[in-house]
């Protein structure tokens, strides 16, 4: 971004193509190799390489650059990568070489010190955008579990006292923004300068860059579980059992009782391990996409609207609320999903533990057959949150069983706010 | 951003002082009053009357601008915040009037419509950065609790079933840059220039805008609950147990067993019940700082190098691993991390669940008093957890057991990665 001249430094505001020096490295996305695709540089020990629009780790950009503000970080600090690769194979698939199917994340993203080595050699500093490493997970719910039967330790995927082994891989944000826009049919410059003018004012290379067409945005990523061989993911003949779970940190965490996030996350782990066990695999997707990815504060105020509205909290107006606090009902682009599917090589999934006909419809929009969608047991679903589940019945969610008519969606079910 | 000219639409790539128009309303931090303070006005809606840098919901402000530009959002909606208004009251505490006491947050960003009333009058567009509201938790471990006596159901602060009644808020980061630059101990144009640069070239505001002294930057906030009643936190002779919980979604959400933070967590829960059981107020803050705030990635890929390296997972080698590959072993900036203790009204801690004497320095050194520090319970510690809880206890966390010695920190004592 900066450089000395004379002594003094000069901030450039933004970069223009061209300019003088040498081009950067060209991604092509979706080449038939990745020496031909090109790594992703979004180093800032050297501005003169980067080939993208932002930089690594999402949001937490910022605090790296407060670190080297405080004099905490050295700003030439290259990763030492020693050790770090990824303890299981993903990939290569062939879904990798294809320009439109995985737009969203950096599919090379784990493997860039064996794809890319020739550049290490010229001392670029490339990063991974994807890690994989291995986690035994001890979830209460296992343990419940293991002691009630529903679960049982067979010494490989599940252990004694209710411990879990898993695979694991973190995700970061890679937008490839070309075919970013085909996928939501609109222009590539309108989504540049909306992204630019609506965040206000976040990077202007989106608007002057138009030869960068990479772009790491500044948000939560995604966490990959796997429960099993994670080669099997590819192989459409081995019973695949996914969740695609988006964050509610409320639930997930804290098991607040006014949704069902906690308790179908918790099921859909049980439902994995069994289909490990069974000669089947298991993966569970984990988004960071706070409140429908609108945020946790425009939630909470939702959920004070839904609770002191007239008549009560209840299905009918569930949608609603959200609309009238942010404008939208939610923000999470579900077409964007199924990219970390695609990613592990998936081509079916046997068994989806999801209702949301948006991740349903999304998944199979993108290629991927789905066999049989599994609901949340009824035992599972939480008093307070009975009103969600209704709403979303209603609004065209899965279900094999009954579907709440217009007496049962203005029936005030959620607590009110008082109590 | 943008203005309709002659037919066509002009980018203005960053703004400048003056320009021409009315000067933005002033934000006078630190003021006498929430009147002469002035509001945050961060709307898109209209540009011109943007006071800050940056806009609402932290990181999910690039979704909101994805809606945008995919026609889902109007960019025109103005947030209707009817039946939204805090549930608890919080303050006014002296600390929203002293200009270096809360400088990452907003103290006035519950009560908005409140405290700028004659704004929203004029149609001016201001939102809540933080949201207030009540939740019950059943969180498996309370429901354990139960069953062995820990925790006993009053049926106010606990309800049969483990379930757990709070008042909780979500809270955006909105950062005034002159006392963050004070706070760090460097200059204001040194902090704002490395922000700007070492982002990859985020907001040219940060630059061109020195008279914009607001800053709201895309990253997670922060959640509050608070066990018993909210106004016994201002008041120093009610017993407070207090949690900071720094975000660990592998640990909180999947109960890995490679540190030990749900279980501290789900044990701060308990403590903050019994006080609050006994007269006393209990609150814990979740920070969105995964990874000690360098993300997922950098997380997953130490763990990598920790279990690869020669002579195992230790102790004496547990924080050289992380600097190895981020460049610095942690960047979550304890420094702020006071900010919502303030805005809470905190004045003493009677016990502080927490062994990290990183946080223990800034809430002291913040001007809060601290009794007593509790640790986590060593029936708690996963047994893959010990090389973390032995290199903090050497580096200087708070224990009032024993403290690992050089033979014990280079025992491996983690698992290896293939098991």
């Amino acid at each position: 971004m900066s450089e000395k001249k004379n002594g003094s430094r000069h901030i450039k505001l933004t970069s223009h193509p061209g300019g003088h020096g040498p081009k950067p490295v060209p991604i092509k996305w979706g080449a038939a190799s990745a020496e031909e695709r090109g790594p992703v540089i979004a180093t800032l020990v050297d501005a003169s390489r980067r080939n993208v629009i932002g930089t690594h780790s999402g949001s937490y950009a910022v605090y790296r650059a407060l670190a080297v503000a405080a004099g905490a970080l050295s700003p030439d600090h290259i990763a030492d990568l020693t050790d770090t690769s990824p303890t299981d194979v993903i990939g290569p698939n062939p879904q990798w070489y294809e320009s439109d199917r995985i737009i969203s994340i950096d599919p090379f993203g784990a493997v860039v010190r064996k794809s890319f080595s020739s550049f290490y050699e010229k001392g670029y500093d490339i990063r991974p955008t994807i890690a994989i490493t291995k986690a035994h997970l001890c979830m209460p719910e296992l343990k419940e579990g293991e002691a009630a039967g529903r679960v049982i330790p067979d010494g490989k995927i599940l252990l004694e006292g209710g411990k879990c082994v898993v695979s694991k891989a973190a995700v970061e944000p890679v937008w490839f923004l070309p075919a970013i826009a085909r996928r939501f049919q609109i222009e590539e410059s309108d989504l540049r300068r909306t992204l630019f003018e609506q965040t206000g004012g976040m990077f202007p290379e989106l608007v002057t860059r138009s030869d960068l067409e990479v772009f790491l945005p500044p948000i939560g990523g995604q966490t990959v579980y796997i429960f099993g061989n994670p080669r099997d993911l590819a192989d459409s003949k081995v019973p695949l059992t996914a969740r695609v779970h988006d964050e509610c940190n409320g639930s997930d965490v804290f098991g607040s009782d006014i949704c069902t996030c906690r308790p179908y996350l918790a099921h859909a782990v049980e439902e994995c391990i069994r289909s490990a066990q069974n000669g089947g695999v298991g993966v569970i997707v984990y988004f960071r996409k706070e409140g429908r990815a609108l945020g946790e504060v425009t939630k909470f105020l939702v959920y004070n609207a839904r609770k002191r509205q007239e008549g009560g909290d209840r299905a009918e107006q569930y949608f609603s609320r959200t609309e009238c606090v942010a404008g939208v009902m939610d923000v999470r682009f579900q077409r964007l999903m199924p990219d970390v599917l695609h990613w592990l090589g998936i081509s079916k999934i046997h068994r989806l533990i999801s209702m949301s006909n948006m991740k349903y419809d999304a998944i199979v929009g993108s290629g991927i057959e789905i066999g049989e969608r599994v609901r949340i047991p009824d035992e599972l679903v939480p008093l307070d949150a009975q009103v969600e589940i209704d709403a979303k019945l209603a609004s065209g969610y899965f279900t094999d069983g009954e579907v709440p008519d217009d007496d049962e969606l203005e029936k005030p079910k959620g607590r009110s706010i008082e109590k």
